[in-house]
């Protein structure tokens, strides 16, 4: 009986946290083949070396392409931020290992709580090593609220 | 009489030129919209730094993508690489202006003389200023020759 209870009880706290907490934003498949919207070397001594140290290149698919040009994203954008390594050597910075694929997905009622964005961060070359989870809040949406009047979306696409 | 014969040599010089002169490269339309194939930055001190110095992006169009991953690029491949400026600040490195969009575009029989690419650059964001015109052989094809086992290309698709 009592297995039963603590069985029942796991179930509801389960069903409430699936309640409350947003769906996981999917991997983006096929990124690589989006629209490169602009890049940028973050290199130590920066404030965000820690968390975004390396060189970075965003991507936009279809719909977020939209969202570039009119400033406000459609549900189903999804923007990738595509984080490496950028070894320096011989006057040169190059493209080093995968550090973490970043993902901000559109959808504005499930996501309704952290501007309409999902956000997430994928391990390296995993796509189910998750960096973000539940921390989406306080690990992402705080600082890309500072770009509300832009939809939170701090890259501007460069021609 | 005098002028016609001027008239006709005019005319032959014309014909030979255009004979022996491979057809110009048309500058790539679109290409910002193409495969994203990788980036790289070349500081100053670097041996490249005059022609190439800057962030430089690689994009390829479909017959390209095909070339990226079989090592022989078909006709109609057309790769990009497109130069900014790279002007460093505050422990990072951003994108600036354009320098240049350097074009390889291969056609196997018109520019059979430079193992079938033909090779330009357009000035900064101008479609029409041409850098390097009839000098392609020593301007570009000389270095692309190291990589004849590759086509002649250099670079390689960053997954």
């Amino acid at each position: 009986m009592r297995s039963l209870l603590l069985c029942v009880l796991a179930s509801l706290a389960a069903a409430t946290s699936s309640a409350t907490e947003p769906p996981a934003v999917p991997y983006p498949e096929g990124y690589r083949h989006w629209l490169h919207v602009k890049s940028m070397v973050i290199q130590p001594g920066h404030a965000l070396f820690d968390a975004f140290g390396g060189i970075h290149h965003l991507y936009a698919n279809k719909k977020a392409e939209q969202g570039y040009r009119s400033g406000r994203f459609p549900d189903g954008s999804v923007i990738v931020f595509d984080l490496l390594e950028a070894p320096a050597a011989d006057h040169t910075v190059q493209e080093g290992a995968r550090k973490v694929v970043g993902v901000m997905h559109k959808d504005s009622k499930r996501y309704a709580a952290t501007g309409g964005w999902g956000f997430e961060g994928f391990k390296g070359d995993s796509k189910t090593e998750r960096a973000v989870g539940r921390n989406a809040a306080t690990a992402c949406f705080q600082c890309h609220t500072a770009k509300k009047d832009r939809d939170h979306v701090f890259s501007a696409f460069r021609p």
